[in-house]
């Protein structure tokens, strides 16, 4: 197949080009380096990147900004970072990319253990991680009329973040296992599902 | 209690006026009648209306706009509306409420059952729906330190609503059960929760 991965050059876009290129032919995508560059808080940026690419199967987005922060401090342009990047950007990749996949073809977005099991400091994006999930459960009613697929990965902590951030790295989930989710959702025909990275790792 | 309904006009609206006035002291706002108004989309109606109002218990929302259609033919602005008014409107409610809200209180919010359980047409509703309950369980990390909770209530079809679009009420819940949701939000010690109204009814 061939596969767009956005968000390409992140710690779990690595592991996914990683694991979908010993099959697949990707189209590496990124915000500020890689092969092709996208904004993903631009719906015309968005445009731009399918014409370039053309044809293709299986968009694999492991991308979007949200913030995190006390919901004291937290400020409008915070949330509306998150629901224009994480949530509207990944939404948008749908919307446009529908215009342009094969038949057969498949979405694969990226939520966040944040939706279900929040944080301290997590309201913008346990916000924006639970919204995709929302449209994507609604969207997979509506894509198989075309024969298109969507799914969402909600990723744990990855142990290579987690050691970034000088934390115990044995609490996340190495980004190699993370991808894995990742590879079930574009090879299988699930539709409409919220994958925990557990259950394929 | 001191409780500002916002959405009192509506059909879930006024349902819950008359359940919470029996008990409470109620502050009926809307967006086009009623005691007070509040455009939900603009934070500064928002900051508008509690600076009116002054100090309260709770605020019940019933509120906000969020607009139905086939994914492929939404617009931006569709989405946006949705995003603006029901998802940040009542998420903005909290945030600036805050400031203004009695030790002890509490925020309910509306979802509603497509967060969940979708249909055709209804991208932008689940994402909006979804994404309230995932700003919910979060904030609700953070508001005890200020003896404040939050939940939201996710109702189901109203019968009143099914009736007007022609279609059988007896697939729906009357408006004066799917209120006593809000009535538990309101005076139980509940925080975080996603009430599903068929539990209270």
């Amino acid at each position: 197949m061939k596969i767009i991965v956005v968000g390409a050059t992140g710690t779990i876009g690595s592991a996914v080009v990683n694991l979908l290129g010993k099959s697949h032919e990707l189209i590496r995508v990124a915000h500020s380096s890689g092969q092709y560059r996208v904004d993903l808080g631009l719906k015309d940026s968005i445009r731009t990147l399918f014409e370039t690419v053309g044809r293709f199967d299986a968009v694999v987005s492991t991308a979007g900004q949200a913030r995190f922060g006390a919901l004291a401090e937290l400020s409008d342009e915070d949330y509306r970072v998150g629901l224009d990047n994480k949530l509207m950007g990944q939404v948008n990749l749908v919307r446009v990319g529908r215009e342009f996949i094969n038949d057969g073809g498949s979405f694969t977005l990226t939520s966040g253990v944040l939706a279900q099991h929040p944080m301290v400091g997590s309201t913008a994006i346990s916000m924006v991680n639970a919204g995709l999930e929302g449209f994507v459960r609604a969207a997979a009613l509506e894509l198989p009329r075309w024969n298109i697929r969507v799914n969402v990965v909600s990723p744990v902590w990855v142990s290579e973040t987690l050691k970034k951030l000088g934390r115990d790295p044995g609490q996340g989930m190495p980004a190699d296992q993370v991808a894995k989710a990742y590879l079930e959702s574009v090879e299988s025909r699930r539709n409409g599902e919220v994958l925990a990275v557990k259950d394929f790792a």
